[in-house]
């Protein structure tokens, strides 16, 4: 008799799934108020390993932190007319506080383009003061008529870089590298995740901004999901808020901005790449317990040997739980670690003392067999770097199979049901785009023939990329 | 004739004196709305470090980190009868989201007891779940009618730990290892601020607590200033949340839980505790740039040997900033670091080089000598140790030295006037305490005559801290 699985398969609705492994691995909770997210410590631990992998990225590339106020004077909003128009519907608005109705009421923030360009107006006099390379760790609020867990929630949190530059050359160029050397970067090399980088249609561009820059990745089910977006704001920022610079000839100019961001999102996009109908898998570079090591019975000499076992491995780099709660039985232990996707998991027994080994579990190959416990601390890296490779590789291979070339609007739209479709921009268009939108179907990005971005819609040979997406 | 001071002295006018600091050494501005702050680069790199010292400390007392929603449903807020009390006059209301007038207006966080109590009351189910440790780092609002930088701010941000237990005992305790483990322990050894760990009268107690333990740190101007707080919350929230467990024996028992927060606030009392007229001082364990290495000219070679003795000093682990921004004059810059506090300064010029010297400039103790450029690499770390100490010793000496012990309210607040009195408890009371009130002195804390913390109010020998505070 096959036992009842623990998720509802992937298979049978992915949606339902994705549920049942977000609570089941105790990654988060839905809030009292509506779309809002409880992020359970399992969960969070992975935004804090992101967090420090990232923000070592973004300083790598010259880039100080800061906080600007999670408030925002409604006025501000409202003096970028594209702006105020993407975001207005999203708003969530503070109308009281300290017992009293407010004169004005503030906004709290749904990104903070307009607050920081206040202060980079009074920062920036010169060019010696530029380029100015902020960023921002914070929690957003954009209201969500349809929320999910991590892909679309009310409050979420994320990193958001806010740049000014002299030329628009010198900003054009630092978002291409924050879009190449932190988000793909990271995405590809940590957390193991094959992403398409590609340039936002018009339709599709952050609201205020002359250019996008996106990341897309392919969902196990096909969908895609945008991650990690960097934009290009020319000056209509810089218009808005006076954000004025005195040249080396002597000139007021405005400046030119970039903004980009990434969210916890990026924990959706983990659990809907590498989770398989077992739970999530996590990347090992991520993992914030890459080993745990289980004590299967709470005899004394066991007990000991997995702290043993635990030290030796901490001791040579790996993150590592002992697992020596064996008043719960081992099985359910078991369960929920493969629920919650640690890559390796050492399990020792009595029987396994006199032997001198251990039963190894990995999580992302599958399949147990039985290492001597003195190999482990030898083993474990290696077998971990390789698991890293392979779930980039099993990504990119579902990328590759499932995406088609079509030549028109409908081919496009029936590859979409189960895929991605890749068509010349030139055959779609603004109006096939348009088409395509009435049945749900976006342009996630336009490439190059060469997998380079395009430097324009309308390059010679952009392909757009065609997909149902979260 | 005399150089016009950078900064108004702290003789004159002390809080004008913080004003100017904060402000030059740019580590905040006041925000658009009022009382919200825009944390600078250089304040916020202060706060980094003190996330990543206090982070270590409160994961080495078991707790982890987790996430909850910035949005509370106003009907939580309720349930707590003091709570409500104490922060429904602080609270900044959201009415209308998402284009609509919400059914239920939602609070934006005072402080998260209320909603982490109704996920606790969910995941807690046994004795096994207990003990419960939890921490989260997130912004709060408390709206602010006398807002101050970094002391009072209607936004601020912190970290709060919510944790619950078995037993009274076990609660207690660890709200006891909080308080002396994570706070004392880190703003002795890492902020070395002198600080005393007391209790907080029935009057002075947190809104909902049954125990409230503090760290009241002596400013340069001898008022105090609370810092970090831990509180005993009984049953309180567990009851009016429901938050019980099955005990061994098979009973439905009510958790025992502890809160406990610190915050930006503990910038403010970096800036009043250490800084002179000449600005900041930073302590070095805590500095994100402990050196900065400047070049005192635009020559070629002035500028590689900065680059070279920077590199060298990064290599034994301190944290170095490069100055080789020659197109500023070199008194402004040096000017700007010793406002920023930077512990040393390593000035290097075209007559340095032939020497084979620098001029290290000591921002602590002050002064400033010749040092040979390969000696300082060793010399530093142990340099800078002294400093660290020194400035710990600077902040005790103050405190000792300015507060006297008294036997009468008229004394105390007269005390009060310069430094901090010290009162039997027994003496002044909680008549005293409303005297003292109504002359704006407040009792900052009791402490044992032993400089132990009494395990209740009228604990045998208890002492009261008397002062003006921010």
């Amino acid at each position: 008799m096959a036992k009842a699985p623990v998720l509802t398969p992937q298979a049978d609705d992915f949606p339902r799934w994705y549920q049942d492994l977000i609570n089941k691995a105790e990654l988060a909770d839905n809030g009292p108020v509506r779309g809002t997210m409880v992020i359970r410590p399992y969960g969070y631990g992975l935004w804090e390993r992101m967090q420090q992998g990232m923000d070592a990225r973004i300083k790598q590339a010259g880039a100080q932190n800061a906080y600007f106020p999670l408030f925002i004077p409604q006025s501000y909003l409202t003096r970028e007319a594209e702006h105020v128009e993407g975001f207005a519907p999203e708003l969530a608005v503070v109308t009281h506080a300290g017992g009293k109705e407010l004169e004005e009421p503030v906004v709290v923030r749904p990104t903070s383009e307009t607050i920081i360009n206040e202060y980079f107006s009074k920062w920036v006099q010169s060019y010696r003061d530029l380029p100015l390379l902020i960023n921002q760790w914070a929690n957003v609020v954009r209201w969500e008529m349809r929320p999910r867990l991590f892909l679309r929630t009310s409050e979420f949190l994320w990193q958001e870089g806010h740049t000014a530059h002299a030329t628009q050359e010198d900003a054009r160029d630092y978002a291409a590298r924050i879009h190449r050397e932190v988000y793909e970067g990271f995405m590809t090399d940590v957390l193991a995740m094959d992403v398409v980088p590609g340039r936002k249609t018009a339709k599709e561009r952050f609201a205020g901004a002359i250019n996008t820059l996106t990341l897309e990745g392919m969902m196990g089910d096909g969908k895609a999901l945008q991650l990690g977006t960097s934009h290009e704001l020319g000056q209509n920022f810089a218009k808005a808020f006076h954000t004025q610079y005195l040249s080396a000839d002597g000139e007021q100019e405005y400046v030119w901005q970039t903004s980009w961001g990434s969210t916890t999102r990026m924990i959706g996009a983990l659990v809907m790449m590498h989770g398989d109908d077992n739970g999530l898998r996590v990347p090992p570079r991520l993992a914030h317990v890459q080993v745990v090591v289980l004590a299967i019975k709470g005899d004394d000499e066991v007990v000991a040997k997995v702290r043993e076992v635990g030290e030796r491995l901490k001791a040579v780099g790996l993150r590592v739980v002992v697992d020596d709660r064996t008043d719960t039985p081992f099985g359910r232990r078991a369960i929920d670690w493969e629920l919650k996707g640690v890559p390796a998991r050492v399990e020792i027994g009595p029987r396994d003392l006199e032997a001198g080994t251990a039963m190894l579990a990995r999580r992302i190959p599958g399949g147990k067999e039985p290492v001597a416990l003195d190999a482990l601390a030898e083993l474990l890296p290696k077998l971990l770097e390789e698991d890293q490779a392979q779930l980039l590789r099993e990504s990119h291979e579902r990328r590759v199979s499932r995406t088609v070339d079509v030549a028109t609007v409908g081919e496009a739209a029936e590859a979409a049901a189960t895929g991605w479709a890749r068509i010349p921009w030139a055959d779609l268009g603004v109006a096939g785009e348009a088409k395509l939108a009435e049945q749900g179907v976006t342009v996630r990005c336009l490439v190059g023939e060469d997998g380079g971005v395009p430097d324009a819609d309308d390059a010679p040979g952009a392909l757009a990329i065609v997909a149902r997406a979260y």
